[in-house]
């Protein structure tokens, strides 16, 4: 028989109110328990009551009672709304578990919607997702797939690709030959629009990726020009320690901060030489490297007040070797007395000219920094989980393989639909083996 | 107008849920704003509703409307049960003050709770303590004083005083003297009930301070006799350094335990002798003698394998001269071969024999410890908050003066009766100053 399975599901810390969930077929004999008595609720209905351990009264709380299947994990659940006291929420626990209930585990309540049907896996990590989302953009993102818009156009595709996998596969029966064959033009239009809602999808994850997990940028330029007065004026407050000094910083130096609802990561680096001055200095420079290679955009700092060095060039051409997102930034514009031509190749990207002194071009650059995520298609669904890009670009390959060897006859080709098929499938969560599923549901919250 | 206040009510941290309460006249009105349309709620029903920021959506909440006056505050409130992401509980607060509602402080639900008379003082104090109460013997104390049990208590002897001051007043009044006038018999036998049960109440007061605070526990005694050990052998585990070495324990080591449900904070002490080695034992010394003053109780630690020293019995005129609980413990009772007399003034004290070593005689101990707290009056009634042993203990002085000064005729008692009314009306909280409340209510936590 299923376990009855209990949590607490709100945060611990001092509060007016926690909150407990109890689910499985066990759940309204072990309220009778409780409350000494059999008493029928009506569902969805709080109801204040008594809680009794032993006889002895353990608190006067607000009892929910939600009938299997009308529930988040389809199951029979109560719901307990008690005093905010650690001390009655672990007696509560207890109790429940005396009665026969176990501790839920990390997602479990979750899994059983999972199972249940009451949500498909790319809901359930919509719900994980908008748990963690932090900001307006990845909210925006895991509401989407938690609503299940995402999980309908994913559905959508596997139903298109599964009637034309039936009509090659009622053909390769049709050992007769009494069937019309299916010309490869009719094939390859047929896979044509599923073919391309799958490439929209695995196109948004770089973006998708971004708004969810956020924008990592790094400050890269020679010593001196700037690079810590303007991750100050974009986090709008001395955070890095700026001195007229060259090298001042030394560590690299990381920022968290939101602009226009998008998660942006800023670190500010060493300025990079060809010689340091001294071993500090030249580990420095080794970080600022390493954040310029895991950065998703780069800042590239110019001073305006001077022409561009043969050092600068040299970094230049290292920067642009980096094939990301580039802006080139001409810092220190109020002391400009004249326009220094730029670099060769920097004529390719956007380029900025700012004071941070005086914060002139701060507000652009900004609105620049966030136009990198603004690559919303237009109704909005995106992918942002590994997972999901995994899955997504294994199906892609094998029907672009399918495309390719039409004329390799109808068993090649049902072979690659069916390899798709399983990708989607496992996508969905309908055919995840349970040890992924575990992993899945593991990374939820207490409770969730 | 009243404003409407909003605030979360549970607690912070990642949860699968959190809960916002949204309470007064407004608040149907608000939650209009959010759906986007006048929906008619059924009363304590959970129902599932789309939040809508600016026509997008902000989360898939549960939303319970309680109508007033049936609610926590009386008022008519709102909670939302969101899925447990901070960043969309900040949204929704905004969006609350947006249409309208103010931030909550702190204990302000509570505080409209008592003033729409859904609670009075002592039943709101009993809410506050009950979600700080730790272990069972504190919680059973805060629910018996949120349940209304003490206040009935004291509603029905200021009920009897009422009275009793009626029949007073109306013969003051009386100057034809038509009436016949009360015998300070008459007087004497009506105070007497309500004398013995705010006698009986303030008597509560030593005992439900220790039962609400904890009972502090200072073993106390002079080197090297195994105080350390003993504290590790109550606690369970080595919390304290043990050596063979004397004067081991230089500065006081605090423990909070719980024994049979009942808090107790232990506190190891250095030896205590007239000559300390250096400047550091000294101050050791100093502080084991303040551990000592601020005890409730004194582990008094002998060695029962030698005789008392006369170190121990100086000490010992120390201990005793404290007007503490106390309790006579011989340890090393696994090496004792003779048994060695106690010193004058012990007898009068509980007793035990133990061996750290052995564990012998522990458990006693431990429940000995728990019956200093273990004096509950038969309807459990008691009280453990000083502003109630205050207020009590007030109207009790007043009516033993009006029982002392009988002869002082009519006006005298009438005078002190209603001094006693006076200082039981605020204890309830029916003439409360506002300063006084809201001094009592900011100790409340958020949201509550």
């Amino acid at each position: 028989m299923k376990t009855t399975i209990c949590a607490p599901v709100t945060g611990s810390g001092c509060a007016a109110v926690m909150l407990v969930r109890l689910s499985g077929p066990q759940a309204g004999t072990i309220l009778s328990h409780l409350l000494g008595e059999n008493r029928t609720f009506e569902p969805r209905k709080q109801t204040l009551c008594t809680l009794y351990d032993n006889g002895e009264v353990l608190d006067r709380a607000l009892v929910t009672y939600f009938q299997a299947p009308h529930s988040f994990t389809g199951e029979d659940v109560v719901e307990f709304a008690l005093h905010g006291s650690p001390y009655i929420q672990g007696r509560l626990l207890e109790l429940l578990c005396r009665y026969g209930a176990v501790p839920a585990r990390r997602g479990e309540f979750s899994y059983r919607a999972f199972v249940n049907g009451k949500m498909d896996l790319v809901q359930a990590q919509g719900l994980c997702d908008l748990i963690a989302s932090g900001n307006a953009s990845a909210h925006r993102l895991a509401l989407r797939s938690l609503d299940g818009q995402l999980s309908q156009k994913i559905t959508a595709v596997k139903t298109t690709l599964s009637e034309l996998l039936a009509q090659i596969e009622v053909r390769l029966d049709d050992v007769d030959e009494e069937m019309e064959p299916l010309t490869p033009d009719f094939v390859r239009a047929q896979l044509a629009a599923p073919l391309a809602h799958i490439r929209a999808l695995t196109d948004t994850f770089s973006v998708g990726r971004l708004i969810k997990d956020g924008l990592k940028v790094a400050i890269i330029g020679v010593p001196n020009n700037g690079k810590s007065s303007l991750l100050n004026a974009l986090v709008g407050f001395n955070r890095a320690i700026v001195s007229a000094a060259s090298g001042t910083t030394r560590d690299t130096i990381e920022e968290t901060l939101e602009i226009n609802g998008q998660k942006i990561i800023l670190t500010d680096t060493a300025g990079i030489r060809d010689h340091a001055l001294d071993p500090a200095e030249e580990e420095g420079i080794f970080r600022s490297r390493k954040a310029m290679e895991q950065a998703d955009a780069i800042l590239f700092l110019l001073d305006a007040s001077r022409e561009i060095t043969a050092q600068e060039r040299a970094l230049w051409e290292e920067v642009s070797r980096q094939q990301k997102r580039i802006l080139i930034i001409s810092n220190k514009a109020d002391k400009a007395d004249s326009i220094y031509p730029l670099a060769q190749g920097m004529e390719n990207y956007a380029h900025f000219s700012i004071s941070c002194k005086t914060g002139e071009g701060i507000e652009k650059l900004k609105n620049a920094l966030t136009a990198f995520t603004r690559q919303v298609p237009a109704d909005g669904l995106m992918i942002s989980n590994l997972r999901h890009y995994q899955a997504l670009l294994l199906a892609q390959t094998e029907l672009e393989s399918a495309v390719i060897r039409q004329e390799a006859g109808g068993e090649i080709v049902a072979e690659h639909l069916r390899a798709a098929l399983s990708h989607l499938r496992e996508l969905i969560g309908e055919v995840t083996p349970d040890d992924i599923l575990g992993i899945i549901f593991s990374k939820f919250c207490m409770g969730k």
